[in-house]
């Protein structure tokens, strides 16, 4: 198994931290501040209050012995890099920084980061892309050719079963699951009928997709 | 074409509305901040320099003809709230906000938001799914139990027929479909074998992606 360090927990270190540590991995987090770092002490193996530039300090936790660094800390950019540099120069062998634009990240790619992320941007993207189709709730490219969507049924579909409407064969998607306020479905049969707010997670090719947005 | 106005132009915002904006629709970006409504002006139809809370400048700006408001001031939680409000008064059909936490979202849904993103944390989620398991590729939540994930095949299960696996049963997970090279394989049957550079598109709890991963 492997051991985390995550320098920074704010949105989005602490949803890193949180998540690793639910999949049931070892995280430290540690935050520069002492809210944060109570917050988040009941969600993590440890939680520490100390600056991700203190070098000192971050020996003295055995940064050294982590496997993976995340070092999210996105507002100051100078803090951002020094503390990639420090989690590098320890020899942790991967580590994940957060960036605020490209220069930043082309910095952080320099001194030793292997992978930098950019979480509102990509977000920004994606929610954009779910916008400019109404009915369309989340989108996700699978390949060029195939994408995953999820959508509200559309008016003409309400009330009718999976099998009546044949959306296979007559549309060429498939339904891979269906929501229904907080349950989700994984399993449709084929006569299941669909409520108005059913929510459908339908794959199929992008052209295809394409075309039932427009129902 | 549907009109946009986005308020509140930090990392989540900006990249909103530069996308809605590459995407051919028109976009209204409003900040507070002079040099952030410099720096995206060149990127959108209209940027001016404004205050999600001054509804008398709001009005001016001729919110209400916009269809979609995308209301993403995170920090600062009271303005955030209050621009939310203007927006769905002024009479604006669909409404993203952004959140900073449970409580925040509640709020907004409460005053008319439509829709309530937290970009941080879910950007968070999918990059702790990718670094626990490298053959993780891709981690999509459909809700607090549910996920999709795109992951390499597990090596005893290569040469496996989906049927031999029997992976509903044994692992509580769906095979929704299969990548090999370019191609994607949209219905996979219950024959089909597995190859060792094929990777599965599968849905299932949250709890048993987990442990797919170990495998
Ligand atoms: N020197 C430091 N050492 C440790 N933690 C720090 C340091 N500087 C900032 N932090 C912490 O990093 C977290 C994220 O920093 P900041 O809020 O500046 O970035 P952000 O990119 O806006 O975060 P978010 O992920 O919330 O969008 C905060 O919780 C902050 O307390
Ligand atoms: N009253 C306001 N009216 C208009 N814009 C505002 C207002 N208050 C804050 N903003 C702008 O909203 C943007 C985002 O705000 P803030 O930085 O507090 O949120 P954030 O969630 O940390 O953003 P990011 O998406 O960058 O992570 C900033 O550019 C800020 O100037
Ligand atoms: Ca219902
Ligand atoms: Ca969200
Ligand atoms: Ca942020
Ligand atoms: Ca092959």
């Amino acid at each position: 198994m492997k051991q985390f360090v995550v320098i920074g927990c704010g949105r989005f270190g602490g949803s890193v931290a949180k998540s690793l540590s639910k999949l049931g991995h070892d995280v430290l987090a540690i935050d520069k501040d002492e809210k944060i770092v109570q917050n988040i002490s009941e969600h993590v193996t440890h939680a520490v209050q100390s600056s991700g530039t203190d070098e000192q300090a971050l020996h003295s936790l055995g940064i050294k012995n982590f496997d993976v660094a995340i070092i999210s800390i996105g507002t100051d950019i100078q803090t951002s890099i020094l503390s990639t540099l420090i989690a590098k120069e320890a020899g942790i062998n991967y580590i994940v920084a957060k960036a605020q634009g490209n220069l930043h990240a082309k910095v952080l790619y320099k001194i030793g980061a292997d992978r930098v992320v950019f979480p509102e941007r990509e977000m920004g993207e994606r929610v954009a892309h779910n916008l400019v189709a109404h009915n369309i709730i989340d989108y996700i490219e699978l390949s060029k050719e195939y994408s995953i969507m999820e959508l509200e049924v559309p008016k003409n579909w309400v009330g009718k079963s999976l099998i009546d409407l044949d959306l296979r064969v007559k549309h060429g998607i498939n339904v891979m699951a269906i929501k229904h306020d907080e349950e989700i479905n994984i399993s449709p049969e084929a006569d299941d009928e669909l409520d108005h707010d059913d929510i459908l997670v339908v794959i199929g090719h992008v052209k295809d997709l394409g075309k039932i947005q427009d129902l």
